[in-house]
């Protein structure tokens, strides 16, 4: 396992931890202030600015991508509908190549018409069949630009209104099922990220009692990210009250010490989402404590 | 599948759902006028009134114990902590007994220290070691009474500080382990509850893209509960915010089918806390609502 106490070269800043900080320039520079070497832009805030200007702030300071968020969100009403989240999903695709990210996470999507307050179905079945087909075309378009596509299953709160893929194994079977490899172990290719696999944010995943085993079953080839925080008791919010690594009780040296036995080498990604504590902090205080917990609490 | 639109025959009332009725005393006396068969009551509502008094109240209403709610709690931080919990699960198999109730739902527990707001571990995996401990040792004591524990998996939101049983899945893996039967499918003594089973909660579970096969593979034997509200979307509290049946997005009688087709023919047990609405009216308007939505929307 990589020892992260002595530097945060494997540390990546999600760019929605610093929502407080303002627009992406602003975020941009608070990580450059810190030696920050990567991170993981929200689209809304490279739209906010620019793509064109986002990437060129990305080259300015060395910055690698470890993801963009997000494409997904696929169930519709109708075929209308599922049409315009693909052609949506296409230009995120497009916008991740252009950024040189890692991989395009995807947040599935749940059903339609929850994520503003009127579901319009209560069909799961119906939208994981959406989900299916939404990466299944999606997927064609990204293998052929040469991006790599990141399922990440969502904490099964969010099954409603958000993401209807709630496990990794549930994930791992949609990689298995739309993107078959040789024995599924990416021996075909080693040491390539497979064009489908999953995005584990321990915050979704810790309380699976199969967590281990699915880790080991998605193998490098399949671990495109790996993202941390931390699960607060008691959580206020389902959404927003995400912690700092080390202030819940996610044991994450252990499920990163599985992504490592698995093959994952690569950043360990920030992602908090706190309306009522960090998003009202400094940005170099966030970011001095995402340093700091990524040595000791990751 | 049987059909609930022409009577309430088979609605139970959890009597968690009028907790703003008052006593236990009051609650079964709007039970009463309505009509109801069954119950299940909570060990701090019959405290509060006593255990002598309630089964008087039970028997004079003639009243059915669809569950007893409920033991569990088994982690602790020390082993005086997990005697003390076996004792008191000891005290609830003698309770449950007493009242005559099918089963007694546990709730396993989460992380120690949790549910009061200060976790003394992160370590999940010693948390789940004390459940299966605890577990055994009360099944055995359960046995020689002759009461059946309904190991209830509890939504993954509260893996912390309520249940580290957070699948069908992973609480039938618990029963095969401790409760073993003969080819695991009941067959060895037909139409008998298991000494050790599960309670199906439709809010823990819908989301669950393995619950229709979970279901199944429990069979009669080990289905020995089945609970119903409903998700809510947005939901605003992740403990107190469940929905009437019918209000949300649970596709209620497609699990209720399921339970069927393997042979469930009990209760629907209508549990829902709600701190903010369904607590805050009348117990005539909540007990008339759970029949006509038993009927239309369960």
């Amino acid at each position: 396992m990589r020892d992260f106490s002595r530097d945060h070269r494997w540390l990546s800043i999600n760019t929605a931890t610093l929502r407080g900080a303002g627009t992406l320039d602003r975020i941009i520079d608070a990580c450059a202030r810190h030696g920050i070497r990567a991170i993981s832009p929200w689209r809304d805030q490279v739209h906010a600015i620019g793509l064109d200007r986002t990437a060129q702030l990305v080259r300015a300071n060395g910055l690698a991508l470890s993801g963009y968020c997000r494409g997904g969100m696929f169930p519709a009403a109708d075929a209308a509908g599922r049409a315009e989240a693909l052609a949506d999903n296409r230009r995120a695709v497009d916008e991740a190549k252009s950024l040189d990210a890692e991989c395009l996470v995807l947040v599935v999507g749940g059903l339609p018409g929850a994520l503003s307050g009127t579901p319009l179905s209560k069909d799961l079945f119906a939208a994981r069949r959406d989900v299916r087909d939404g990466i299944a075309a999606t997927l064609e378009y990204a293998k052929s630009v040469g991006m790599p596509l990141a399922i990440e299953p969502l904490h099964p709160m969010y099954a409603a209104d958000r993401a209807c893929v709630n496990t990794i194994e549930q994930a791992l079977d949609l990689c298995e099922a739309l993107d078959p490899r040789d024995g599924g172990d990416g021996a075909s290719s080693p040491g390539a990220l497979a064009a489908l696999g999953v995005a584990v944010d321990v915050y979704h995943v810790w309380w699976d009692p199969k967590l281990e085993a699915q880790i080991a079953r998605a193998g490098r080839a399949r671990l495109h990210a790996f993202h941390v925080c931390d699960w607060l008791v008691p959580t206020r919010d389902l959404l927003n009250d995400r912690g700092m690594m080390g202030d819940g009780v996610i044991e994450i040296p252990r499920i990163r010490a599985w992504m490592e036995s698995a093959g994952f080498a690569g950043y360990s990604e920030v992602e908090i989402f706190s309306s009522e504590d960090w998003w009202k902090r400094p940005d170099d205080e966030v970011v001095a404590t995402c340093i700091e917990r990524h040595r000791s609490a990751v």
